[in-house]
């Protein structure tokens, strides 16, 4: 059994078109890839893109990532000896090439759908995803690992292992440990850099015979490529930028550009930068370099979105780009009006703004996620108050504290699967000492489409052991607003922790005056005396339907948005406990350690002995991915599940 | 009220005798430091280590680090207008002179005792020690902010902030976050790199001109050091270390000590290195580069255990050596006899060698904790299959996770607190695949005197929500055998994470055969039909005496020893359901998420209503510093304490 949650598999398959498809269509695993007479694969990069284009253009996923590693990937299929050898994918949205070649093209248009193939690379799914890829910058370590496995058991042919990391996944820390140890290691690792920010420019062209070089002589170890400094420090101080804090990477090329290259002084040996759509150089360089020993770096720079104009044009917005013309490019928008509800980010960003504007002391700091967590709406009005520090969730958390240890409240904006890097700063540089740190935990729950890796079920559990913070999650976004307000208020003391789903909201009049909120006060929806059901966040919203529906069944079904899960409305939770009434939690997290446990610790603390069923998703399993509804359905959070819960709750079958 | 549960403050003061520190004595805060002519700071120096020399030779604490930082100290105070402006210390081993230097010398004597001076620093102790210090690689994120802060304000005048950072420190990935975004602020943030690793050689006299030309001709940002490379490649590459991954900071100094120089590639103005021990030179640069704008970095090389000879020699056991004759430096060592119970981390070290002679896949993985751990046990045996990865957490954990993945059972030993910074990676990179890594958690539960930063009392609530994640206990060192042991075995799945206290176990004749153990089997103790009592690792025993103790009174007390968190016992739990009896748990941990919270949950879900009452540390608050058994009755886990709370359990006051 697997301790991920997931429903019967989608194997359903779709054929590729031969005549469209000339070469992708022929491609069952990468030994196909192997066989191909090197004058093909041109041809199988451009099928991979047209397969993308098209398949991405209806069924929406991450799209300008992988459409600028198309070159990469063949060649790593075409020069190593896949899965023997072991490819690492950092964070994966450049991973979907990398489906099509290892037998997945004909499932790639269940992509992201539950059942279907997962949008980032899974092990579960395929032993050519060698590693988790979810979370951003782990792909050195784990890669560190297999050949330091490969080299200790004497693996004879000897396996390499490829970490391909993404430019902005190197500014994390976890990045940097594992290239420190990698370069005082003799492991034979390979990191690719995947450097995609910046458009190949002309001086690639002198790269050319610097790289022919390179390739012919195998001087390797004393080379250096000095003429390449397209950046200069200038750019990295334009006047644009002053006053904020940039993110790594531009820092880390001013290190791989110039002189003094990071690599080279870290003692791993370094070749680059290359062009990454060269197909045949890029093969030469790998073939050349695969087998010399211990840890390499290659740096090649691609073009974000490559070979699909408008995402060549606008990356940022291709990054994710939803349904498309896969002819003229033009992105298939759902109709929106200014009636039609805001996305709970949203709320968060305008109510920021409005907020900042009110409260010298608040700043917004978010960690690459600028417009994920729309702080992008302050950095617009405000940038001298906000502040993206790039993958670097930890920094972002104690930065945060050094902040509030003098006088600011900050707003750290971060996703809660991704706050988990920063369970310890959130204790050591916050709480202890008692911060103002506001935690705004944005894709808090169950988030859908891209699964187990990005679900933010366990905020609730990782929070409430720690002393002192205040969490809280809000029904709607009229509440969230006052909770924000609530957070920055003068003489409020230590952290607290707001959390609120993926997605959209309900109620297109959020933008009402914001009111502050009693902390530790909840909010009776339904009175009722057979059954209470407790819930938390805008999945009190199934709840409400699931308690109606009792009602209406002749179920008196009570209804409490707790909306504090600490401190908690002990004045709810005495009355229930008094009332000796059965209890239903309901929750938009794992059942371990959030809201239902909470609940059962403090009616068993204050004497009560309630019947308690929780229900969230299952504390021993990570969740699939799918969409929403499905996935609350497959958990038993939907309203029918609820429902039943509360039947069973009033009339136990033990 | 403050979230941290302390005792009355010991306010105990010993003046200091005139004669003896004719400078230091005289010394109330850093205003009269700043007051003394600058002949005079030779002998405070020289005050300061007489001091903590007679003071640590009794009451023991962390001596090298704060001996190598002396010079430093005075001059930070000197040129630096504090509490106005800014010092962060990193980790804090170092900062005991500070603490002489801030009003704290006549309390100096209850330096790590309960309710005297903390071991760290500490905001909640003095308004001088600016920032939590006890998790390394924070200072320069936290400085960061408060230097935003002072900016964002337009404070007048303007506000220094120092960061203070080892070099053993700055391999962590937070560090590096923060060195980064440092680098792309205008960020008034002044980093000193305390760099006391290696001696100061010879060529330090050539520095002393290139010094006098720094600080005479001001003309700092073109300026580099080109003739200082004592550090080679050939000694990061020696036939002694070679096969293993060596620590950041050996990486880090070839960046900064040759040509290539890390800080300045990332646009950090450079000063050094410097003579940390040369204080009228470090006092002319802190002046001189005091009130220059944006980030830069101070690099000053010091000797650990400065100015008492045996520590200089063997600094790495003079980190904390205990207490010692501080005429001759012979270490007063407790008397040890092959009769004597171990340390749990020396079970567990030597046990680890012994499992990895026989089974080829184990290697065994650290933090920078290699002594600490034991882990250097197996270093010493097999060198190729022991790693130590520098304060990095976080690639310890996700290193062990591409380990495993590749076939390999990577033993990671971190202490519990610092596996905070893990968490992460423990789900990501571990659990989600369900790979076998064996987490072996040190310094579990209460710590003692190194307090708050230091407890480690979440791991069961964190790691208990991580689906898939075994979770165990041993009640003594025997039992830590068999747990290692059975985590080894062939065919096991999946992580699992055996925590153990610090300090010594009770059993001198432990060296016994190992056996596996049934996972999820907890061991009845004690018989009884009025309470059950159930508990969780070695402080069994002191439940074990309460529960004697209730036995002899006349309740009829069952004992059980769970053994595993995860999965529960359920032949257990079900009787003690059944049973209806009143129900104790106890655990060295917070009562938030732990062994409590888990009964608890599963009687709860399976029908049952005992009432239980959880024993651990509490969960609104951090807690202090002291002896383990005091700090046991502060949080009501001493033998009285589980006595009453099984007495009420059986006659419940409610």
């Amino acid at each position: 059994m697997t301790t991920t949650l997931s429903s019967i598999p989608n194997d359903s398959r779709q054929e590729l078109d031969r005549k469209e498809f000339p070469i992708l269509s022929g491609i069952g695993s990468p030994a196909d890839v192997r066989s191909l007479d090197p004058t093909e694969l041109p041809q199988l990069c451009n099928d991979i893109r047209r397969f993308l284009i098209g398949q991405l253009s209806k069924n929406p996923g991450h799209f300008a990532s992988s459409m600028g590693a198309v070159e990469l990937t063949v060649a790593l299929h075409y020069v190593f000896n896949t899965p023997y050898d072991r490819i690492v994918w950092d964070v994966g949205h450049q991973a979907y090439g990398h489906k099509l070649l290892t037998g997945r093209a004909e499932r790639f248009h269940t992509n992201r759908t539950m059942g279907g193939l997962s949008g980032f690379p899974s092990p579960a799914e395929s032993e050519y995803d060698t590693f988790s890829a979810g979370h951003a910058s782990n792909s050195i370590s784990a890669a560190l690992g297999m050949a330091v496995a490969t080299a200790l058991k004497n693996e004879n042919p000897k396996r390499n292992v490829v970490a391909v990391i993404g430019d902005a996944s190197i500014s994390g820390g976890l990045a940097f440990e594992g290239i420190n140890n990698a370069a005082n290691s003799n492991a034979n690792v390979l990191i690719i850099l995947n450097d995609n920010d910046m458009s190949i420019d002309h001086n690639v062209g002198s790269l050319n015979s610097y790289l022919a070089h390179l390739t012919t002589s195998k001087a390797y170890n004393t080379l250096r490529f000095k003429a390449y400094n397209t950046l200069r420090r200038t750019h990295l101080f334009s006047e644009k930028h002053r006053g904020r804090v940039l993110r790594f990477n531009n820092s880390l090329k001013s290190l791989i550009t110039k002189e003094q290259n990071l690599f080279e002084g870290l003692n791993i040996r370094y070749f680059g930068p290359f062009d990454g759509h060269d197909l045949p150089r890029i093969i030469r360089v790998l073939q050349d370099i695969k087998d010399m020993n211990g840890p390499r770096i290659l740096h090649l720079r691609t073009v974000k979105g490559r070979g699909f104009v408008p995402a060549e044009e606008n990356p940022a917005e291709w990054h994710a780009p939803g349904r498309f013309d896969p002819v003229t490019g033009k992105r298939i928008l759902n109709e929106t009006t200014d009636r039609r509800p805001p996305k709970y980010q949203d709320v968060f960003g305008e109510t920021l703004v409005e907020l900042a504007r009110n409260n010298p002391r608040i700043v917004g700091i978010t960690a690459a996620m600028l417009s994920g967590t729309s702080v992008s709406m302050l950095r617009n009005e405000m940038p001298e108050r906000t502040f993206d520090v790039g993958i670097s969730e930890g920094h972002a958390v104690t930065f945060a504290g050094g902040m509030a240890k003098d006088g600011l409240i900050p707003f750290v904006a971060i996703y809660s699967s991704f706050l988990q890097r920063a369970y310890d700063h959130i204790i050591h540089d916050v709480a202890l000492m008692e911060l103002p740190v506001v935690f705004a935990i944005d894709r808090a729950g169950i988030v859908g489409e891209d699964g187990a890796t990005h679900h933010g079920l366990f905020d609730l559990s990782y929070l409430s052991d720690i002393p002192g913070m205040t969490i809280a999650s809000p029904r709607n976004e009229i509440m969230l607003r006052n909770l924000l307000f609530t957070a920055q208020l003068p003489g409020r003391k230590g952290p607290i922790a707001i959390r609120y789903p993926r997605g959209e909201g309900k109620n297109a009049e959020w933008r009402q005056p914001m009111k502050a909120l009693e902390e530790g006060k909840g909010e009776m929806l339904t009175e009722g005396h057979d059954v209470a059901v407790l819930s938390l966040g805008p999945i009190g919203d199934i709840a409400a339907e699931a308690v109606r529906e009792a009602n209406r069944q002749g179920i008196s079904t009570a209804h409490y948005d707790m909306i504090f899960l600490r401190p908690p409305d002990e004045s709810i939770l005495r009355k229930i406990g008094d009332s000796g009434m059965p209890v239903v939690t309901v929750e938009d997290a794992s059942v371990k350690g959030g809201l239902g446990s909470s609940v059962l610790e403090w009616l068993s603390d204050n004497g009560y002995t309630n019947r308690v069923t929780r229900i969230g998703t299952p504390a021993a399993r990570f969740v699939t991915h799918g969409k929403v509804s499905e996935l609350h359905t497959l958990c038993g959070m939907d309203a029918d599940s609820i429902l039943k819960a509360i039947t069973n709750a009033n009339h136990p079958t033990k």
